[in-house]
């Protein structure tokens, strides 16, 4: 049967998506980069790492959590040995490339965290004792604050670390089970040191959560310290490459020397000293929400997309005109309707990215400079985008899961494994609903001092803008003008009616705490609606700026006006509530909305090629680049090791029943 | 460290929600066991499999795909001999609880779609051959229908059997890579034998899609017959215990007589005769699809609830009040507002499940007295529900899942599984968006008869009622009434528009098919609103009926409310769209779901409870009846295989790492 799997080329169903492009694939990948040159140097580091085996993931969907993390342990080894050879450093502009291609997929990713924790919170002396051994990996450390009982509310932390002066050490406990640290990535299996979170107390007194580095294993064989009891909390939804890990410390001394002491310290005698300013470190935390947005949260995305798009426009299904040949998946408005909205988002969420970089590239400067005031914005900004960005996405890949059928559903799509990791988003650094009432509370208070007459940031001045009266779009086309559109978002109806209520149910006696238990559900569509309104209004400035020479502004602007639109017609209660709009002006949404993704489709093939990822990186036997998916799903699946022996199980159960036949016969 | 970790009993969280419970748990479960008979044959069917070792899922989240296909054998061969030992009967009322209990975990579901393939279509006398063959598994069947390029098409599917006048054989062949046949269960590594469907070729004359037995191992040694290529499909996001498998034929000759044909036949000089309705057939389909939701999708869902509302009765977090302890995350109305809509969604579908078996028993009747009226409602009906319900129920359990945090993301929470679990009933049995279009061209059909003055089935007679004017609601508490909430979801706008829409292309010249593609993300709205209408219906006539001795119809009528205002909340755009509901009245509805939410959570664990499952059949560290779940957790992660052995990886990249520093020491 060698000619119905031979594998042609490209298939000639995607070829024929990149011939009627309307735009230049090769400059708009340029504009993503952020210039031709960093896209060189990322396509030679890229092929610097496919090209060498040993960071190949080919088979990956077929390993068990103990093979994948010894693969992660051995990438990380050997990125040392490449990083030299290649003359790459951790602070070299190569770094960041490396890693979005490794897509985590990698051990020692908490090790990098223990070294940044004794950078930022250790003292001098602290610093200049453990970054070499961490740098040489002379140790490999973790990190470990959450508990089995404790996630989002350090305060709660239970954990205890009791000075003692007679010996001058810290005794660590966990008094009970809920004290147990979980979760740790690095500390399963592998940190010889962790930096343990606990409550510091000195002669009975409790002074709150500080930080100490605690030996947890042996550097000679590996095993537990005394005291310490130590695993790995077993199987996720993904990260199996992880050794997220738990640990229980019993009477496990550490010296004093051993708290991290840059900003406060306990003295020989007990007693306890503080100084600078604690607000760096919850800038630290701040930052950490948006670093990961671009390689955990919007690349999952970006990846997702091209799946999907790539693997409809090959895939046929049913017949669209009686007669003619079965139609590409990809011309059903229905399919359109799910895939062309995330694409549109997935730019939107790249643009803003780097507007949120931009802003806390500037904050930290000012930081520097002593000028905190920026902080409750920055804060603000961060856990309001990070709760929406992993929110969108997440429901994006699933929706691309989806649009794939069967196929999806099979690990060798990719998509599966995409939609686990970015669903974890959602839940680390912050559980989003507890974020987004935190920007909640920023905007409660910038509407109240709006109201009240005093200055608020700019980004939020929209709030005291007058109440708008009716929209005067007559014709479809109108809402195609993003100055018609960005004013549909400025609104803040949702914020004042929750403001309103909040003042109400005190007035009425309530006490504040309950007043405002009971506004959170309205609370949290307030903050979605903020952060939805800055991601259209950067959308429309960046397109705004883009040069139109290779089409690229005409293509951009279509995705704007559909991320847009999507967001009017899924959302279409809040602004018909008011009457800003009326239900004949919601049906020309509609209809603008609904071209648009006819408009779009043309282009949507052109538009995920141009994120650029290589086959290798997407892994997926629906999404590579020729569109070869019968034959690929069909090639890697033999390579499955279901496939590689005879099941015990035949010899066992089934042999016996089917014999039963042969006696009887 | 003996006394942190003893597990006192029952948690007193989780204790107190217990006491407080406004109704009868006993008799609710009797309630929706259809009887307190149902309910004792039901415990006692389930204490005889979870007393039998060899049905335990312990360790089943640690466990390889091979492991888990090998223990689905096992369990289905351990079944058979359980069920002689019993007294349990295929036939018998024992089947359903266990089968329920097994969750589908369990091999040889195919062979009895292949034995239930052969009773439908196949002749008297396949019957009489294959059936005993099958039932006393001396030989092992799938149903390899579903192609690698062809799925809910059944037309477009690409397999041939030509047959051979000479020989008097079907010569059947794989002519491409998509025509192989993909996803069949049982296939990939236990079948003997397989129902292929594939377009029968006779005189070089095409008859369509037709059936055939044919053997694809060998009974001796279970290898490929010759021409045949078989094999498993690989990973996929759950169902590891089934070896889905791919097939091609290559000139694979089969007999005259393995052509089913209880319908059609081609007899020995390739004469094609064809008798009886095939309508029946399509029966068949559509009953299957109303059969997967009690097990495969309410269930889960309902499990999902279980695991997520006790573990939020027993999870503290963050402070409500100052100074006080920590709070149940139940107690934050933001948690209350992610889970108890989908609390009151799972009884909402178990009642809509109810009505539609009798309405298919009622239609199976009629059928078999040859009035096939009702066919195009029963297949509207099944079409509509098996998407709308699969929907909700995967969206529901993913909600649970988010809403555990961290331990949610945890294999041994159990809510992954029931996800991606769930999420493949999105899938399989017809995609959901062709299943909505379907449910959307009966309406069109109904409603266009409608406004012709041509009768409707009664269950759409609502779309010729007027259209309604305005809501006369004044008070939050008026929301409550049903005669209020139902007569919002009785508009069939959403249908009446999309109808005037598809008018107007059409008349402007558009092609027919063109035109309906263009209004599908509408007819799919309108199919979806249709379906939530009948579902809110019935959810209050049950209530209506329903005795209120032991509190039950109370606190059902809180769900049914909660249901109703929950979608009108989440859809406001639809009822403020043409002035229906003002602003204002929205925001009583608002008012009265929130309200509704801090009452129903006073009851949230008992309304669990009821559901009455025992903690082996959860298998969830969260979800367990005593609420002990960081004892839970911490126990079964020491069982994880990553905590059975030293990693390779310590010897291979670890200890020489380590060993450097020692060196240099």
């Amino acid at each position: 049967l060698g000619s119905p799997l031979k594998t042609p080329g490209v298939n000639p169903d995607l070829a024929s998506e990149r011939l009627t492009a309307s735009f230049s694939v090769e400059k708009l990948t340029a504009r993503l980069d952020g210039g031709a040159e960093h896209t060189r140097m990322r396509r030679a580091i890229v092929e610097a790492i496919e090209s060498d085996p040993a960071f190949s993931r080919e088979n990956q969907y077929f390993q068990s959590q103990n093979e994948r993390y010894e693969a992660a342990v051995r990438r990380a080894v050997h990125l040392q040995k490449k990083m030299r050879e290649m003359g790459w450093t951790e602070n070299g502009p190569e770094i960041k490339y490396i890693y979005r291609w490794l897509s985590g997929d990698i051990a020692f990713l908490l090790h990098r965290v223990f070294m940044r924790s004794i950078s930022v919170l250790g003292s001098d002396k602290q610093v200049a004792k453990w970054i070499p051994l961490a740098t040489e990996h002379q140790i490999i450390g973790s990190y470990a604050q959450t508990e089995l009982g404790h996630g989002t509310y350090l305060q709660g932390l239970e954990t205890t670390a009791v000075f003692d002066i007679a010996t001058q050490e810290f005794l660590l406990n966990t008094p009970k089970i809920s004290a147990m640290k979980w979760w740790p990535g690095d500390m399963g299996r592998s940190a010889t040191h962790t930096v343990v979170f606990a409550q510091l107390y000195v002669h009975g007194k409790c002074y709150g959560v500080h930080p100490f580095i605690v030996q947890i294993r042996s550097l000679q064989d590996h095993s537990p310290r005394p005291g310490v009891t130590v695993g790995d909390i077993g199987p996720k939804m993904n990260f199996e490459h992880t050794d997220n890990g738990y640990l229980m410390l019993q009477n496990v001394r550490v010296p004093r020397e051993n708290m991290l002491s840059r900003f406060c310290e306990v003295q020989p005698d007990g007693t306890y000293v503080r100084w600078g300013s604690q607000k760096i470190n919850y800038f630290t935390m701040t930052t950490v929400r948006i670093s990961i947005l671009s390689d955990e949260v919007i690349l999952p995305l970006m990846k997702a997309c091209t799946i999907a798009i790539r693997y409809s426009a090959v895939r046929r299904q049913s017949k669209l005109k009686p007669g003619e040949q079965e139609a590409k998946i990809l011309d059903y408005q229905t399919q359109q309707q799910k895939l062309l909205p995330q694409l549109a988002a997935a730019y939107a969420f790249h643009f803003i990215n780097i507007y949120l970089h931009e802003l806390f590239d500037r904050g930290y400067q000012e930081i520097q400079g002593r000028n905190f005031d920026s902080l409750p914005e920055l804060h603000a900004f961060s856990s309001g985008f990070k709760a929406m960005v992993t929110q969108y996405c997440t429901s994006g890949v699933e929706i691309c899961l989806r649009a794939c059928g069967g196929h999806g559903y099979s690990l060798l799509s990719g998509l599966p494994s995409l939609y686990t990791r970015v669903l974890a988003s959602c839940i680390y650094e912050g559980e989003n609903t507890v974020l987004f009432l935190q920007t909640a509370r920023f905007l409660i208070k910038c509407f109240m001092a709006a109201s009240a007459g005093q200055p608020i940031p700019p980004s939020v001045t929209y709030l005291s803008s007058a109440k708008p009266g009716k929209c005067p779009a007559k014709d479809k086309l109108d809402f195609l003008s993003p100055d018609v559109y960005l004013k549909f978002f400025q609104f803040s109806r949702l914020l004042s009616s929750s403001a309103a209520k909040l003042q109400h149910l005190i007035q009425s006696g309530a006490e504040k705490h309950e007043a405002w238990n009971q506004c959170t559900v309205q609370l949290v569509k307030a903050a979605q609606a903020h952060c939805h309104y800055i991601t259209v209004k950067i959308f429309v400035e960046t397109v705004e700026k883009l040069d139109n020479k290779a089409g690229i502004q005409k293509v951009m602007k279509h995705l704007c006006d559909l991320f847009a639109l999507h967001g009017i017609f899924s959302n279409a209660g809040d602004f018909l509530y008011d009457g800003y709009l009326s239900g004949a002006q919601m049906d020309l949404v509609t209809a603008s909305y609904l071209d648009l993704l006819a408009v779009i489709r043309m282009d949507a093939v052109p538009l995920v090629d141009a994120f650029d990822f290589t086959d290798k990186s997407l892994n997926s036997a629906l999404g590579s680049y020729d569109g070869q998916v019968y034959q690929r799903l069909y090639e890697w699946a033999q390579k499955s090791p279901t496939n590689q022996q005879v099941s015990p199980a035949y010899g066992k159960y089934l042999k016996p029943l089917l014999q039963n036949r042969l006696s009887k016969l």
